[in-house]
């Protein structure tokens, strides 16, 4: 015919992540929204779609792609089962519409429209094969009429509903173009990611001094932690500890009798990653615990700690599994200056490749089929990319709901690999995010594009590890709005047992807890005067009223006016929430905030009540400036939402 | 040995466009500015650098990368050839560095190191192999006098510039992994960039009224451009002209006897597109003129223009090569509501595609044989991108010098993509940037990364089709801001002839010139009264004078305190200019500029002297502001260096 077959380009394809080798995450019943460079050469008429498919599904779904100006296309789909989908973005000319339009702009400048519509007559043949048999008799009656002159105003005709429905809906795709590459994204569901998490030692849930704690004492502490709100309990290792090179109290080489050793030194002559610490019950204990947790609505996570005692089965049974020092001694993991006596790193590029990593994927396999579904994988930056990429993946295939978390803090490229090649969830540096300023900056970056694709960190207050200076030094008020910031700026948060209770006895100038349970047995009164049990509680009770604290990303930090304040709108399809917080630990501070159009859902500021989701506090306002004064630890933060 | 493998990640490389599938462009002697992601898992010690080569050569040459924190690296590579090179990049592990700095670390922390220091000399042993006589005779001794532990302190004399240079020198590269990509980059050379076009119509050079300028009259004029600094001549389109449907003054559907038609209505009787319209000569006339212009160090660049009168050979050789309308007639050239009935369009899918795209091929090798090595192409974003891909590299494969100058007006994302396929330059919307904020606005657009790496803009102060408002109704003091912005902001500008004059009689609502040279022959006295000559010959010896002038990008424009006042520093390498204009054509107004640190070489601003480089003009200065009163005529722009 006499159209130009176009050429179409299909260009700055987003989101997509490494060129398209790797997926972008979302949560089942979010939205993808596509936008490309669509253009053709000359005045070609364009249209675009996004073709899309569940991994498990034969069929194509397709959703329109709109031009928003300046040769951009957007369109979206939602993702609502779980698993993997593709998609890629198609277009073609839309010739029909090309033609109308021309025809359009003759008739209007008075040309002889006469031979323009006798092509559009053969155009409409040969272009437009409806399948329905009303179609295709609505369709030659029109064609008939147009070739006898029967109408007025044959355009008039061609533009009616019923015919130009059926003439585009039916209308061939001419240069039908795909983009040359196919995306994916993982969904995953909800469940899996809005999550209050508990870490804690197993051993330290006993009551008496000196005394490992069990998985029945575990039991005992379920009404607790469940009455805090947390969903997630997250243990340390639970394995048998090695003796060789054992640490004693604050990590000491000196190792006294009754020490308990550090649970990441993993393996002694019980067992090793698959075996049960015997001080903290048998398997069936474990296994109890966890059914009982799950009746709380608590499940459990564990740590994989990929490293040995020297004690550990495997020493003896694949010594070609560890590195060597020149004597023919195991090298001990190092981190020059420091070594650590107790603990031997796995060489994962041993000859036995095949054998080592066979047998680590098994650790997991073993745990997933005893029920569980979250592992807190610890320190995966100090092993290869390539071994985690492959044992996710392996580990996904049998078990999909797996949520593996990357307790890695290093160079951010290197903790945002991670979460690109199969780390569902990652650690961050929030927790040495203290300033205004630095909390905006590190959450603008990575709500930022493409990092907010992919990395979705869980915001922990504080790990056995972590005892920040901020905590140490300003205690009870610093602890209030950190947990605030954490479980209001992520679907995951998380605390380390104790957090509830204000500990702050630290090392000065480490981040070490002074008297570290990694090294001891303890035994807390988790009543004890000054705990925020009760804020805890309202913080995971608000973060249950409103969809935007179940979601990733849609952070807009607001001026404040003052640096000791932190204001942040947050938004999920038609829900917000504004969450002011005073991040002095000393003083009070007032917010002033001006709320931008037609936040928090309203839509005239004339009046309007909002009300603190953690207090129940309803207060009346009337325009869009707000000024709320903020106490270091009484109502130390707001979670505002409109009533 | 006892080193992990490390995989080492090579990312986000830049430049690259589209994915690498199109070149970046330079100019002889540009530096290319490479940056990556690299890292590894863990703490290794990466090590990376540029490998590039011209296309032409076997041997691959390396320019090292520095870790610039963040895990980013950056290098650069000069391309001095013209012709395409090829990039990529390189990294390893450096576990040379790596073992030196673990055992400076075990040292400095009192551990026992002598089984480092030995596995170091194994090492050595295994990964260090020179191939100098000297090199190996060094080490060897070094090796022995460590094994006999005859040092005092082994890591010194490692770290001996000597030893520490032939030791890294020969270092094999472990886990040596290259960028995936081969990335390509066009090296041009400055002359066939750096240039200020000037555009006339040759039938225009005569001096009768009414009759045509002939190549003999074009010869005349040469001083006269010469003069006013130009280096390139664009004739509008020389061919013979169709007679039927030709277009009288204005554009008029009715034609006088007499009227010698447009240009652009290519074809008649006495030839196409490879030959002379005879009014103006011979083709030996012709090639006296491009010979003669080069003897003023004018290059003569021609207007290809893919269409044909309805008087073409072509139409009857050739009938398939054009579009037909439903009665058979062809199809007319048209833009809905117009139809431009001395035009037809070719069509570049006709079914003789072989025969018509070979033709259109020989138009330019026809040309480039004849000398010319600059095409200003009409209209190319209504013709195919694969055409464009096609034919400008088979152009380029005989003529490898050959400049293609797009005349596309039409959308960014176009314009981008056919400097993407292989035009050299192409115009702009700069004609339209009238205000301080749009010119701003526009220049920092183009100079964004990617467009800075592909679009060469020449910046046309008119065209025929193009006398914008800003001209017509403001006149001189207009002609002469436009120009030098056009002048100072890229390498490529020009002008159509008559803006000397000033010539600025329009038609109301258009952009038309009223009795457009398009559809006339045109006598002027080109000393007329208010010729600004002299200012467009002082801008072409300024740009002479400073190497920042002959580059794109690098503007970076100044707060100025004044809306009417557009103030930018451009710098190349060492050199730099601050250039100053007032933009308002009916009142002066005062610039006040703080100079950035260091701007214009001035490493302090105690005192220092600026010279106009336009009217040599010199002023003295103390501190970094600048206040400087600019006139709409006099001094409306000054080119301000360090002297």
């Amino acid at each position: 015919m006499i159209f130009v077959i176009s050429r179409i380009i299909i260009e700055n394809v987003k989101p997509i992540l490494n060129d398209g080798e790797k997926s972008i995450k979302r949560i089942c019943g979010e939205t993808v929204r596509v936008s490309a460079d669509i253009f053709s050469h000359g005045h070609e008429t364009v249209k675009a779609r996004i073709a899309y498919k569940h991994e498990s599904r034969d069929e194509w779904r397709h959703s329109e792609m709109k031009g928003m100006g300046n040769d951009t296309w957007e369109g979206s789909f939602t993702v609502s089962m779980k698993g993997t989908y593709i998609y890629t973005v198609e277009a073609w000319s839309d010739t029909f519409t090309l033609w109308l339009n021309n025809i359009a702009k003759w008739k209007e400048a008075g040309e002889n429209i006469a031979p323009d519509l006798l092509e559009g007559i053969l155009l409409i043949r040969e272009k437009c094969h409806p399948r329905a048999e009303n179609e295709i008799a609505e369709l030659e009656k029109l064609l008939e009429k147009l070739e006898n002159g029967e109408f007025k105003d044959p355009l008039d005709e061609i533009s009616r509903p019923l015919i130009y429905g059926i003439i585009t809906k039916n209308w061939a795709k001419d240069d039908f173009v795909s983009y040359e590459k196919e995306l994916t994204v993982e969904a995953v569901e909800k469940a899996r990611i809005f999550r209050s998490w508990y870490e804690m030692f197993p051993r330290s849930q006993g009551t008496k001094p000196n005394v490992s704690g069990t998985f029945r004492d575990c039991i005992n502490r379920l009404p607790d932690i469940a009455d805090m709100g947390f969903d997630l309990i997250y243990l340390t290792p639970i394995h048998p500890i090695g003796i060789t090179n054992r640490r004693g109290k604050n990590g000491s080489k000196k190792c006294e009798k009754g020490d308990p050793g550090s649970p990441w030194a993993i393996g002694n002559e019980k067992g090793g990653h698959k075996s049960i610490n015997p001080d903290l019950g048998t398997m069936d204990d474990f296994l109890e615990f966890v059914n009982k947790a799950r009746g709380f609505g608590i499940d459990i996570a564990m740590d994989i700690a990929f490293q040995c005692s020297p004690d550990h089965p495997y020493v003896k049974e694949h010594p070609e599994w560890f590195r060597r020092r020149i004597d023919g001694s195991i090298r001990y993991a190092e981190n020059p200056p420091k070594r650590y006596y107790d603990i031997y790193p796995l060489d994962f590029d041993t000859r036995d490749k095949e054998g080592l990593w066979n047998e680590l994927k098994s650790i997991f396999i073993f745990w997933a089929e005893k029920g569980i579904r979250v592992f807190r994988v610890d320190n995966p930056h100090t092993k290869p990319f390539d071994f985690w990429e492959w044992i996710l993946k392996e580990v996904k295939r049998e078990f999909p709901d797996t949520v593996f978390l990357a307790e890695a803090f290093t160079r951010p490229k290197v903790m945002y690999e991670l979460s690109k090649i199969g780390f569902t969830l990652s650690y961050s540096y929030f927790t040495w995010r203290n300033f205004n300023y630095e909390i905006m900056e590190y959450f603008r970056e990575i709500e930022s594009y493409p990092i907010s694709e992919h990395f979705w960190p869980v915001l922990f207050t504080n790990t056995p590890d972590i005892l920040t200076e901020n905590l140490r030094v300003n205690g009870r008020p610093a602890f209030i709005y950190r947990a605030f910031l954490a479980a209001t700026l992520s679907p995951s948060w998380g605390i380390y047992s104790g957090y509830e209770l204000c500990e702050n006895a630290g090392i000065e100038g480490t981040e070490e807890y002074l008297n570290s349970e990694k090294y001891e047995i303890k035994v807390r009164d988790w009543n004890s005067t000054g705990n925020i049990k009760g804020f805890i509680s309202s913080l995971n009770g608000a973060r249950r009223e409103n969809p935007v604290f179940s979601h990733f990303g849609n952070t807009t930090f607001l001026e404040t006016g003052n640096p000791n304040i932190v204001a942040y709108l947050r938004t999920y399809e038609d829900s917000s929430a504004l969450m002011l917080v005073n991040i002095n630990p000393r003083e009070a501070h007032t917010a002033y905030i001006d709320l931008p159009p037609e936040s928090l859902g309203i839509r005239n500021f004339d009046s309007y009540i909002l009300e603190d989701l953690l207090t129940k506090e309803r207060m009346y306002f009337h325009g869009n400036k707000i000024i709320i004064t903020l106490y270091p630890e009484k109502r130390a933060g707001m979670v505002l939402v409109r009533v």
